[in-house]
């Protein structure tokens, strides 16, 4: 396989090189020979969406995920949430991308229900979909490492995301595997199998110690750390996942540095770590 | 009821007030009123065991546990861990110890096999037992928070301890129901319940956001962070323990606190929030 070939279902999500706006995300991802890119509502707002399809349409890149709806779980501010959401369907719609990355919330400030919160991120999603089907989009539900079930995403579980995934249809609601939130889980592998079609997104990234003082960068590059790549890469392959795979890495350091560099060492990763497991 | 009768199932782990000796924490165990303590084994070799055992029979209190065997993960440590292992529930025997508290240990330096140190750890308690029998000593899993999962605690679920802990005997291994490891668990109360009689051991602190630059140090005060004490504790009541209530506290700002008012602090919160519920 020539790395052009092999690198063909590679996707850099944006928050990997944060420092590059969309249009050079873009460029970056073509010079570099990947197949497709994650894309951020937030740059994605600073050129508009319609020169972002434009963009995306010459450069011949995949749209592997829009990140990122969600934040369900706070009552004061659902109705907010789902204007949001519906405004994200929207933009996923326009860019064909591969799914909406749902990120579902934490607790509500002061509140300590973490099952209600659940439940009310999973009644949210129930409310989405029929827009989201509508508009020919697929929700990505996101377990989130319980490093941040208090404040950022209260699914913590592959097993959770598809107890709530499974109420939908496999095209309008599926599930973002994602290592670095699932690397720990027991019994990750036969999860991965029961995610079967319903696998949106396969992200990866590693899990790192030490920690990161701020737990928000914990990510690291694949191989930095102690997650098995080869190991979860063959179970998602087994579990008949066709897409992209997209390194999304929330790192200071990684940050700092260059963001073609990074691109280039993701890349080499990725063949070392990823490829030959995941290409079937 | 009377406040001494009301912290009379509380415990001071001695992390929680890391400055202070074992003959300083038993005596303030016993001014502030409280009915066990979690010893740890670093300090108690400070005394040596005649003398420990000496103190805590002259102060009344109960050892609700002692801290700590395990780290059992490491094969090239594999006999040493074990004459440790053996070591423990010797001076757990002669402490009357309720429980000698089990922290599995990590992933090996460069290994990446989770699933094969989890083999490992189940394998190494299943060794320890017949030596803990005999000695009259229940040891008990305590599954850690996936924060810990690389580095220092492989079994990341109550649910998982728990289908270790189901292979013996109640009265020899058991679970330390910690909140702060497990209070984010999907189904945490079924899987309380499921222990019943096994917890040997119901630890609390809270779960606080930010989360502090050491993650080995991000433990809080409860009524700090985000745990719903009442309810775990209602749930812990439910599965018939009656055993104490051990506060373990990992945290530089509090060990940086004057030692008695750390003990004053927890035992309002203990009084506040888990004590109406769990005493029945």
């Amino acid at each position: 396989m020539t790395t052009s070939a092999a690198l063909s279902r590679l996707s850099l999500n944006q928050r990997t090189t944060a420092s590059w706006s969309l249009p050079e995300a873009i460029k970056g991802c073509v010079e570099a020979g990947l197949g497709a890119i994650g894309i951020w509502r937030e740059q994605l707002a600073e050129v508009g969406l319609d020169e972002a399809c434009r963009l995306v349409a010459e450069s011949g890149l995949r749209v592997s995920s829009l990140c990122r709806g969600g934040f369900f779980t706070n009552p004061a501010e659902a109705e907010t949430a789902e204007a949001q959401n519906r405004e994200a369907i929207d933009e996923a719609a326009a860019l064909n991308a591969a799914t909406l990355v749902l990120v579902p919330g934490g607790l509500p400030p002061g509140d300590r229900d973490l099952e209600g919160a659940r439940n009310r991120a999973a009644r949210a999603i129930e409310r989405l979909v029929p827009y989201a089907h509508e508009h020919g989009v697929r929700l990505g539900i996101e377990p989130m490492n319980p490093i941040y079930a208090a404040d950022r995403g209260v699914i913590s579980t592959l097993a959770q995301a598809l107890d709530i995934a499974e109420r939908f249809e496999p095209e309008d609601v599926a599930v973002v595997v994602d290592t670095f939130h699932l690397w720990w889980e027991p019994g990750i592998a036969q999860q991965v199998e029961r995610a079967g079609e319903r696998i949106a997104s396969y992200q990866i990234c590693d899990w790192i110690t030490p920690l990161p003082a701020d737990s928000l960068l914990a990510r690291g590059m694949m191989g930095d750390g102690h997650i098995d790549f080869p190991a979860f890469s063959r179970a998602v392959a087994k579990a008949g996942y066709h897409g992209d795979v997209e390194v999304e890495i929330f790192n200071a350091d990684i940050w700092a540095a260059p963001p073609a560099s990074v691109v280039e060492t993701m890349a080499d990763r990725y063949l070392e770590l990823v490829q030959p497991y995941i290409d079937g």
